[in-house]
């Protein structure tokens, strides 16, 4: 068990914490959480004395929502039991009665493999030494395996040793059905989904297999007598699985999972679970030289980021803290296509494509909510859980702790332009014929719809789309907010452009989809009047954007006054003056030029961006990553460093304790966009991959990976050279543009190309 | 039990919440907490059906701290565990299992009775129809015990009941020691202090003991069968003690305790803790006619002030939060003495005394903190909990969630004063002789002698106190803090004074004690010559005092410009810039004209509070209150209104969620001392007690008690008679001083005094 229990040697795969630091606890918690997508579980220490009287351990379940049946209750993300709960004591005392009593504790992180580990040492007791080390994992192999492994090394001492295994946590939030020895099933009590876990724990002394005490209800227990050089050995397989409908039973799923992973044993499982991390580091990585806080920042980001994701399942999204703390109960937001999609499009397609097929289960319930509003199409939940019904709540507690009213639930309707907007960089990714045909058209085509319904044609002749929220939630219930339009006409022109496509190459389908839809020429007609005049909010002398009609002559309030402040602004100047003034929560229209930068020419990309950017507060920790990426973009690559640190340090800044709640995983995205579509300058389109790379003077070298179209790219910037090297490590010859030049890229090795002199073709 | 489950007709005496909102679930839990000063239990919703996956309700029991090994540990309060869960099926599906489920659901404080009571229907199962009532108390006359009856009416169905009774939360920071079916025993696992639990569930059906199935550990099951019209009544006692010793069983006591409940009988548990509570309300009641708001705020605080102390127990001391929450676990700061401590030396003495006789317990500790930081005499704990050695964190999580460091556990050293403040209103007000020769003289020499040591002579001849915080702490590591200084040298006058009545009075005695602490002739004109040079900060022209040397010069910042903001000033300016600034956290100065207002002569009392009421950013629980006394002395009724309800809105408002981590206890004791000490104009001599009534227009009239030199007064201020009656209820004739003039009053009946005319003896 040794030698799994060392962590990676190089530093830059490892998050290492060292003693013990109440206030940073629960922060720690999230940022050291271990994840498949499929469980989560957050890194609590790993041996108690049972006096631990924060909450427990939680093990997060992806798709286990529950909802009350309280008015406006909402689904919350229900956890399971904690199933990493050991007691050990060493004649009679507990070995680690709080994490005080230890003469050293050391927890790491090991990215590289996916595993948390511990270790520490147990030297107060005149009677006994011992060194206890510690493996958790989830498998990212068999998402349905946890894995706990325990070494105890005895340096002195002969006394009595007793080890107790247990679950912990197993009435709250979930009604037993029943649980026994080795098994337990439980239901959530509203909608009735089951949860079975299973459990097979084992303990070996010297090599030998010591027998358990079998305790009842997942509790064993083991005794034996130490002596200086023992080693004992303690490992412990759980399978977990869930079942959606009140009449099944997920328990006989969860044995076979627990009997297959005890036929591979556990060095099977850990070898299967670090070959599936070593695949996602191949698809993955991010290396930068120059800047070891940003190469951490990013390992952590691509860490957590293939944590989130489950590719087999496509009943559940990433929520917007995915498994890894309660914040947010487990719901998803356009966190998940805006900020998210574009990595798991470019490094993991199939996990991408499970997250757009969820949008694609919730369509009906996003079909019933613009009905119920008035309108045609489909317009999806704000905050999404498992039908896909609304799930906002309808008052949250403000970061003042005074209650406030929510109206995004009704009122931030972006989502289901994000939603397409996602859908379709997925298509150009890819080129996933099949999912278009099954999923993709029917989401692009009935979220075109709903924006057509939902603009409405006014006196000046235009089309107006009143009474919205955009991103920036400082402002509520205002009319033609640029992004909001900018992006329903995109997206309409998104839905004529599948129709096309699709008459074109799949006639067949389209007859199919377009009756079951009742799609007619008429309507389609009317979406394109829609699109041709929708108001737009932007002067054409001037190229600038107003952000919604009456922006501009809103209170301008110069943000530098209020340096000094660590809380948003809303909460500085009041709610009401704020929405008088201003004052932006986040990246609003600069979250368009990020996203539609093709409608931005000349100079009115920069002319925005330099009236908006003063102007927003960051209340949101999606706001900086998007003004990074455009000040990337726009070659400002020391500003969009400073963004880019600023982004990292929200998880990472040992400064906060803010993400008790769980890591935001957003703008863990956002950091990987930062690198890959903004320093790096990468663009996808249907003919191809383009890159133009702006690094930052301190970034010695940028080296990712992406996918295209069934192809595997290995690119690497190096910036003293001025030189960009490009491998196709999979798939069919392509062609790469590079700062506007084409170059062939095939498989007969890397291509080096001058980023120095005006660019020639060079292969 | 019927008589006994329904609440006072009254609803002045009443607060209530219908229904569930889980989002004000957990402030409501601070605000119906119940407490006796040993046990405080929170207001959790009576029955759950096992889903609850928030913290167990918790059972605070006072004195009950533990401090883990690590480093920068601080003492915690630990909870007990909760000892109401209850679990009833009805034909097998759980009675509560969600607050939504329920039909209806009322959550009443009876704050006369000091009982909560808790009212639900199910009706939404066809099968069977209940009607749900609870009761708790935590006795106030015998402080060990606790009571839980529920009732059950079957309004219809025949259906299978069972009814689960246990203890949840029995691992959550204690060790067991041994838990049984009746009775379990824990330990603090570092501290060592001891927790018994014994309890005696029962259950009648219809009037027939149903014999219960014990399942071990504290839990029992009951089943039968209902029929239409049924009554069933389960009564839990539960006795709980606390041993601070390791070799101390706490159970024998617990067993006894449990004992005399059960041969007393529920009924009668409920008639003695009635009783206990008519009386503490006949000398704590105040009635205010006129403002429904304030008399339920002061009916509110007088409630939670009656529940926190405890005069059986001289070991313990009233926590920032008493124990109704988690916040500041358990601990005790200069809120005690001077925010509660008015409340009890005039309406309850005996708490009072216990509460100072807890100080002289922690000299030790204080008299060691001073040694350790170079001084003679006492240093209290800024922070302190059992043992009164210092408790202050050295780092705390901001409320922007950033980790700041915390210097108060260092600098913050006028808590001596304060304390000697509060020994010295208790003198004043009780004449309590044992008192002070037992206790209070040694604490008020031990605080001058700390005094005089600090205080250092400078080459301007004056004594120089440098290095402090004052109460208001944006501004850290100052010199010649007004308050601290002034409040000083009242400790050294006191400190001289108690020398000289000693000297006069109890020779004997003052020579033991002189020649224990080793007071000397020589140290006490080294005190006189520090009291009367040391530097106060008060310009002699204007009479205006300075906060500390040199704040005049700060920058000036017009707090109207952030009328808006809902978080303290130190967030929205950040820490640095604040400390730059004249921005107050709390009265500071203005706390002085509060405590000392016979060191102002003339109009520097209104100056100083114009010059320093604009600056104060209220950025604490505390500083409203002693603005709103000094406004009412002060002859500004309207304003100090306005303080007044702005401090009953920090625990009353439903506006706020910010009261989850419980009651601001300090706050309450404020609303007190605005109504007696400010409206009413209440001041205590040595010589007896005086009144000087500006009642705010709203008011029509305020009625209160005190007691001073064991005697009872009720005092009576009609507003638009312009009188005042006052009623001596008990004690020897007395003067009573109204508007500077003196009365005689006697038992012979109610005095009743003009307070239109320019004022005669009229008795």
């Amino acid at each position: 068990m040794d030698k799994i229990l060392q962590a990676t040697a190089d530093a830059a795969w490892i998050l290492g914490e060292e003693g013990h630091d109440p206030l940073r606890e629960s922060s720690h918690e999230s940022r050291f959480a271990i994840s498949n997508g499929f469980l989560g579980v957050r890194g609590a220490r790993a041996a108690t004395g049972g006096c631990r009287w924060a909450i427990p351990a939680r093990t997060y379940v992806a798709g286990l929502f529950d909802t009350s049946t309280a008015d406006g209750a909402i689904p919350e993300l229900v956890p399971g039991a904690d199933w990493l709960r050991v007691r050990i004591l060493l004649d009679g005392k507990p070995l680690v009665d709080d994490p005080g009593d230890l003469s050293s504790h050391r927890m790491t992180l090991d990215m590289r493999r996916g595993v948390l580990l511990t270790e520490c040492l147990q030297m107060n007791t005149p009677a006994v030494g011992v060194r206890l080390r510690t493996l958790r994992l989830v498998s990212l192999s068999e998402r349905s395996l946890g894995l706990q492994l325990i070494q105890l090394d005895v340096e002195h001492g002969e006394v009595a040793v007793s080890l107790e295994a247990s679950f912990e946590g197993m009435n709250l939030g979930l009604v037993a059905e029943r649980v026994g020895q080795d098994l337990g099933v439980w239901r959530t009590p509203h909608s009735r989904k089951g949860l079975a876990m299973a459990a097979a724990p084992s303990l070996q002394v010297d090599g030998d297999e010591v027998p358990a005490t079998a305790l009842g209800e997942l509790r064993w227990s083991w005794t034996w007598r130490s002596r200086p050089g023992q080693v004992a050995c303690f490992a412990r397989s759980v399978a977990v699985t869930r079942s959606d409908a009140p009449d099944l039973d997920p328990a006989a799923d969860a044995r076979d999972k627990l009997g297959a992973a005890q036929r591979l044993g556990w060095r099977g499982v850990v070898a299967d679970h670090e070959a599936a991390w070593a695949s996602r580091w191949r698809c993955s990585d991010v290396e930068v030289e120059g800047d070891p806080v940003a190469q951490q920042a990013l390992r952590f980001a691509a860490y957590h980021l293939n944590s989130a994701a489950n590719p087999a399942d496509e009943r559940v999204s990433i929520g917007a803290r995915a498994l890894t703390g309660d914040d947010y109960r487990g719901h998803v937001f356009w966190d998940t296509e805006i900020f998210l999609l574009p990595f798991y499009a470019l490094t993991w397609p199939e996990a991408a494509r499970a997250l757009l097929v969820y949008r694609f289960h919730t369509l009906d319930a996003a079909r019933a909510k613009a009905a119920r509003m008035g309108w045609r199409g489909a317009l999806y939940a704000w905050e999404s859980a498992d039908t896909g019904d609304e799930a906002t709540p309808e008052q949250v507690i403000g970061p003042d702790r005074r209650v406030v009213d929510v109206l995004s639930g009704r009122l931030e309707q972006h989502i289901s332009a994000d939603v397409a907007y996602a859908v379709w960089q997925y298509w150009q990714a890819t080129g996933d014929e099949t999912f278009l045909l099954d999923f993709g058209a029917e989401i692009l085509l009935e979220t075109a719809r709903f924006w057509a319904s939902r603009a409405r044609v006014e006196a000046d002749g235009r089309h107006h789309i009143r009474g919205v929220i955009g991103p920036d939630e400082y402002h509520e219930d205002i009319d033609d907010n640029a992004f909001t339009n900018l992006m329903a006409r995109w997206n309409i022109a998104r839905g004529l452009e599948v129709v096309t496509l699709m008459g074109e190459r799949w006639a067949g389908r389209w007859t199919q989809l377009s009756s079951r839809l009742g799609l007619e020429d008429v309507e389609l007609k009317q979406w394109r009047a829609v699109a041709d005049t929708i108001s737009t909010g932007i002067d054409s002398s001037t190229g600038l954007i107003e952000q919604f009609a009456g922006y501009f002559a809103l209170e301008e309030i110069d943000l530098a006054d209020y340096a000094g402040r660590s809380v948003p602004m809303d909460v500085v100047l009041g709610r009401a003056r704020t929405r008088q003034s201003q004052v932006i929560k986040q990246a609003d229209v600069v979250a368009l030029l990020a996203l539609l930068p093709d409608e931005f020419i000349g100079d009115t990309a920069a002319e925005n961006f330099h009236y908006y950017e003063p102007r927003c507060g960051h209340g949101s920790s999606l706001s900086r990553a998007m003004h990074g990426l455009v000040a990337a973009r726009l070659g400002e690559p020391a500003l969009a460093l400073r963004y880019f640190h600023e982004t990292a340090a929200i998880d990472l800044a040992e400064t906060h304790a803010a993400i008790a709640g769980g890591v935001h995983i957003a703008a863990l995205g956002g950091l990987w966009q930062m690198a890959v579509l903004g320093f790096a300058g990468l663009s996808i389109g249907a003919d191809g991959v383009a890159i133009d790379p702006k690094l930052p003077a301190s970034w010695r070298s940028l080296a990712f990976s992406v996918q295209w179209h069934g192809r595997q790219l290995r690119l690497r910037i190096a910036q003293a050279e001025q030189s960009l090297e490009a491998t196709l490590e999979a798939g069919e010859p392509m062609t790469l543009v590079v700062c506007g030049t084409s170059y062939a890229l095939d498989r007969d090795g890397a291509l080096h190309i001058s980023l120095r002199e005006p660019q020639n073709a060079a292969a």
